[in-house]
């Protein structure tokens, strides 16, 4: 029965198409609670050129075959799969020591952060392999020269090496990007906990959802890996600052300037705001929060509270409240449905936790907990790594050193006070760039002070007051649509950020040239580039239509009885349409003019073609711009082109762009904007 | 009379506030023409930990005080003045060997670009201290919380690091952005050229336009610098690769993730499309380019061209013209009028530059000039830095290695052969990453597969042809507007780019938290968060306007007649508002609906208070979404908040962008926009 007279399973890597064990025995992986061994690991012998070179190859090519929205669906179904099989994932995550609500952070988050980075995808990104960013920058007086930044993928591969607290999530929100980019991942995983990612992984490529060559793992050490790697490559790091800086300053990397991007040691602050006395609503979040930090997955976050700053002289209530909130949470074996805290990942990481917390005490003084007693309600606390919380008090924060500089990653953290909001700012900034930092308060203008003085050194800063009390998503939690990652000590990098992420794994490159061809490697028309007319361009379908399909109008006369009928129709009456002499008062009309809404509705009047065809609805407009007021006799035209056609892979339509210029007799622009339309695939309607 | 006899001036290093030499003797600068002293260097003994001190805390709180528009005023007034002094500069200039033409590159290029800068910001960045990006991220179900990313600009110092070849564009190109952003600068320039960007700091200085601190210089060796730096500051690096990656691993740089971008080798390509046979305007418009960014500064610019690509067969064709262009390339002293082309930089660039040609030559054979034997027109061969064009011939580029690797950073360039635009784009990839690449073509279609091809390995690629032949800003000049910057070999940063340069010197934080402080701190009314009702917010001036004010107005049906009227009146008569089989047979729609324009008139009409005021104008609408259809009988009303307050440094009014609401009788949102206006500081006007 007893487990320890099995061989524990092999790990394999995935690497150049198959699932190969390394050469020898390979080191032996122990369950964090139980001390029981849970798998053996090793990739010594396995060519890691061959796969980074298979991986650009077959991966690379299938991706970039894909559209923006292709892979982003890709990605929808697979993580819609992934949470089918969760149940198996949870299971195998007893052995880090995850409780099922620290399961569900890696886990379910992890899944999570790919569905949502997907979905953004398609609503935010087009459905096109290039994208392009930011306007059109003119680069000469006439027109017939412009730049449009592009972002293409790039040819390489991504590499991933991951820590060990996040076996599932610390995969997920980096091969999601990259594969919606359109560049092909390759997983390197802390060994400590690589069989729960060795198994989503197994998972994944049993899904056949992605295509060959999108993912690889590694699982054992990195070897040779990274002498392999080219300027097109990203190699992504999450751990140690010691490791990351060592693999920063690795000879090929720095050679071929290929991407680097590490998250690593981050001292970050919590501070309840001076407003926030016992008995506020922010006072007891705060306490809930701290000790929430220091407790959810044992405190091996990167995110997770380290340091506690609150008004001098409430140090004694809020360690009260931590004391209580301590005595609350029983620590034991994950699995055990009354624990609230497991074990940290292994032996060796409680000795280097309770190290740090002797480095801590040269500066500050325990006051809850004691790093070498331990008390569980369940398992064997001789075998398990396991820790009850530690806070320590820091009585003079300005003169100490290791509470800003020393991570104990566990659950620990330190209180310290400060006078104002102006050494609360300067005490965060101590950390020398965080992850995250978070302000309690219900001060507007204090939340505004600390929010804007930490800014500078954190990648994010989470406000809690009591409206947002129950809505919060709390302080440790990267989220999807913010970024992740903070300057100085935590490395420097970014992650996440919504679709930032994607383009980290896209080159920009500015684009000059005659509008005709820029448009023609943009696929999006642009001023001055060629266009067509002939039939209306809303007598075609989204599969007829072309880019720089356009429509010239005739031209119809604005009357004084036009303006003055609108203004009564409409009621808006001000004065710039109504009363000469206010509106030759105003420094930009010489005259009573027309509405900028007047104009708009005119100009659709002269552009829309109205019989039932493929367009569907006009559903918006952008940047609309009045440039040139409008006169009562002034003859309005309208050039109305098409200048982006986006359908969509689920619906039998697409959304289609139209470039709107509006001019005067005079061939003065009025007003200019992108007028938005769905527009079906096929006409009539499928099934209709 | 003769200048060996004087002693030349010694260069000073301005820091921490003083003017002040190195101590010993220093180096002595010769002129790259006629090889007499120009001036001393050198840096011994100066405190550089020091100096980087006083920037950050007297430069930088100066310029955090500012506001952006402020930052870029004063910019401007800088740029205006330097250019009235710029005859001095180009006097200097020559001992670079630099020709007037080639001095306009450097000097007016690079005042240029800062007064683009300067522009760009106040036109396109809102008039504050910290920026937002991007939209506002529900974060939750109920709206209670909320993300919002914001810029703030870095609390340390940005150090420059630059080229000889570009003293002064090399030093505006890159403090602009950052004094823009509101970070104080250091530069060092590369020796060679000191005296030029040494005489520009000093006349900048003189102008007493910036604030102390935010600009310093050193002259001579970087000594110890880098080991003075944070996690706050942001390193900049032009020059070989060879010292720039012994800057990117520097240990103070990689202990505190210090912003580090480099600007390195490149062996740029120049493609000649295969329609631009001999003939067309664009196979000549290939041969002057090549043979002006071979001979422009000597060919010592990082973006020139390197390698030639044109379809094989029609090399004898290009080498014939380019031949009879460097005939008519006189080279000689650089004022010399009659002179095209000036010596390098010194007579050690020009033994570097021979030294690679040599190692070209394995690979490829010399088809122009002899590297070895100088003819100049004016000047004296044996002091000077002399060397005449030189073009090579690699017949089989595939095989080939030096000619991909080896950049000679003089008027040297390879010529090569390819068979199809595939083979093009393979063999522009093998520069490993270059800064730019340029194709020359008519074709739409072989302009997009080329440049899409090269994108991923080049920050930025031109595209050449007959329509933008007098307006094109040519192969090799990096723009304000458009990224500058390479992937791989050029080093992996990204300089300029528009305001992506500024953002370049602040740091990304995402702030979670309820909408009202979440509002508090971007100083943006966001929905959710607190408004004022009361007196109509169109009544009030910009100084009496304030974040949050709104107006609820009355409800208005929408009738059957009134979207016959207005169809009548506008002579929009779109199906989906006039015939109710048609509506209802569209997905969209359940019967005939309103005209969103007229949605967007009635409105208008509910929230407009027409009587003379400080609302001056509508200027626009931005983001407008229909999101619900409006059917007969439905009432609207508005909600209008005041969500941005822009005051204009240099005018009367300000910009005001309010977020429009329009609801149904159910409280459904019928359409949601941002209504833009200009809005007068004071009412009445001032002098009026």
């Amino acid at each position: 029965m007893d487990g320890s007279a099995t061989i524990p399973r092999r790990l394999e890597s995935y690497l150049s198409g198959h699932w190969q064990a390394g050469a020898g025995e390979g080191a032996t992986l122990l369950d964090a609670a139980t001390g029981r061994p849970v798998a053996r690991i090793g990739s010594e012998g396995l060519d890691f050129g061959a796969a980074l070179d298979w991986g650009r190859r077959t991966g690379g090519a299938a991706l970039r075959a894909m559209t923006i929205h292709e892979r982003a669906l890709m990605l929808k179904a697979l993580g819609l799969r992934l949470m089918e099989l969760k149940e198996e994932f949870y299971a195998e995550s007893l052995h880090t020591g995850a409780t099922r609500a620290d399961g569900w952070i890696d886990i379910e988050g992890g899944i999570g952060t790919l569905l949502t980075l997907a979905s953004k995808a398609r609503r935010e990104l087009p459905n096109t392999r290039v994208l392009t960013e930011g306007p059109v920058e003119p680069l000469s007086r006439d027109g017939s020269f412009a730049g449009q930044h592009i972002l293409t993928p790039l040819t390489g591969i991504s590499i991933h090496i991951n820590a060990y607290n996040f076996p599932v999530w610390g995969m997920l929100e980096k091969i999601a990007p990259s594969l919606i980019a359109g560049v092909p991942c390759l997983v390197k995983p802390a060994s400590q906990t690589a069989y729960l990612t060795e198994l989503v992984v197994r998972r994944i490529l049993e899904t056949g959802i992605l295509p060959a060559g999108a993912l690889q793992l590694v699982a054992g050490s990195a070897g040779d890996l990274l002498d392999h790697v080219t300027g097109q490559d990203a190699v992504t790091f999450t751990g140690s600052a010691a490791t990351g800086q060592m693999l920063k300053r690795h000879p090929a990397l720095v050679a071929q300037a290929t991407r680097f991007t590490m998250e690593a040691d981050s001292l970050n602050a919590s501070v309840l705001g001076a407003d926030a006395v016992p008995g506020t609503p922010e006072f007891d979040l705060f306490v809930r929060e701290v000790a929430r930090e220091m407790t959810a997955k044992a405190g091996q976050k990167c995110t997770a509270i380290r340091r506690v700053l609150v008004p001098a002289g409430l140090e004694d209530a809020v360690i009260e409240g931590l004391a209580a909130r301590f005595a609350k949470t029983p620590v034991g074996l994950p699995g055990d449905a009354e624990v609230r805290m497991g074990p940290l990942a292994s032996l060796d990481q409680r000795a280097e936790v309770r190290a740090r917390i002797a480095e801590l005490a040269a500066d500050a003084r325990i006051v809850c907990g004691d790093p070498e007693a331990v008390s569980v309600v369940s398992g064997d606390a001789g075998a398990g790594a396991f820790l009850n919380p530690v806070l320590l008090h820091c009585a003079d924060p300005f003169a100490a050193k290791a509470v800003h500089d020393v991570e104990a990653f566990g659950p620990v953290a330190t209180l310290m006070p400060y006078r104002d909001a102006a050494e609360a700012v300067a005490l965060a900034r101590r950390g020398k760039g965080s992850l995250v930092a978070s302000v309690f308060t219900n001060d507007p203008d204090l939340a505004a002070e600390m929010v804007i003085g930490m800014a500078p050194f954190h990648g994010r800063v989470m406000i809690g007051n009591r409206a947002s009390a129950r809505s919060s998503t709390g302080h440790g939690s990267p989220l999807a649509p913010l970024v992740h990652g903070g300057p100085g000590r935590a490395g420097g990098g970014e992650e996440l950020g919504g679709m930032r992420a994607v383009r980290h794994y896209m080159q920009r490159t500015g684009v000059q040239g005659a509008p005709r061809l820029l448009s023609a490697v943009t696929g999006r028309w642009i001023e001055g580039a060629e266009a067509q007319t002939g039939t209306h361009p809303f007598r075609k379908s989204l599969g007829e239509l072309r880019i720089g399909d356009q429509v010239v109008t005739a031209s119809r006369e604005v009357t004084r009885a036009d303006v003055e009928h609108f203004a009564e129709f409409t009621g808006d009456s001000f004065y710039a349409h109504m009363d000469s002499e206010a509106a030759r008062a105003n420094p930009f009309f010489e005259d009573r003019v027309a509405h900028g809404y007047l104009i708009a509705s005119f100009a659709a009047g002269l552009f829309v073609d109205p019989a039932p065809g493929p367009v569907l609805a006009n559903y918006g407009v952008d940047t609309l711009r009045f440039l040139t007021p409008v006169y009562f006799g002034d003859s309005l035209s309208v050039r109305l082109t098409c200048k982006e056609i986006n359908p969509r892979e689920t619906a039998e339509y697409g959304e289609v762009r139209w470039d709107c210029r509006v001019t005067n007799q005079k061939d003065e622009t009025v007003a200019l904007y992108d007028v938005l339309t769905l527009v079906a695939k096929t006409w009539p309607l499928t099934g209709e």
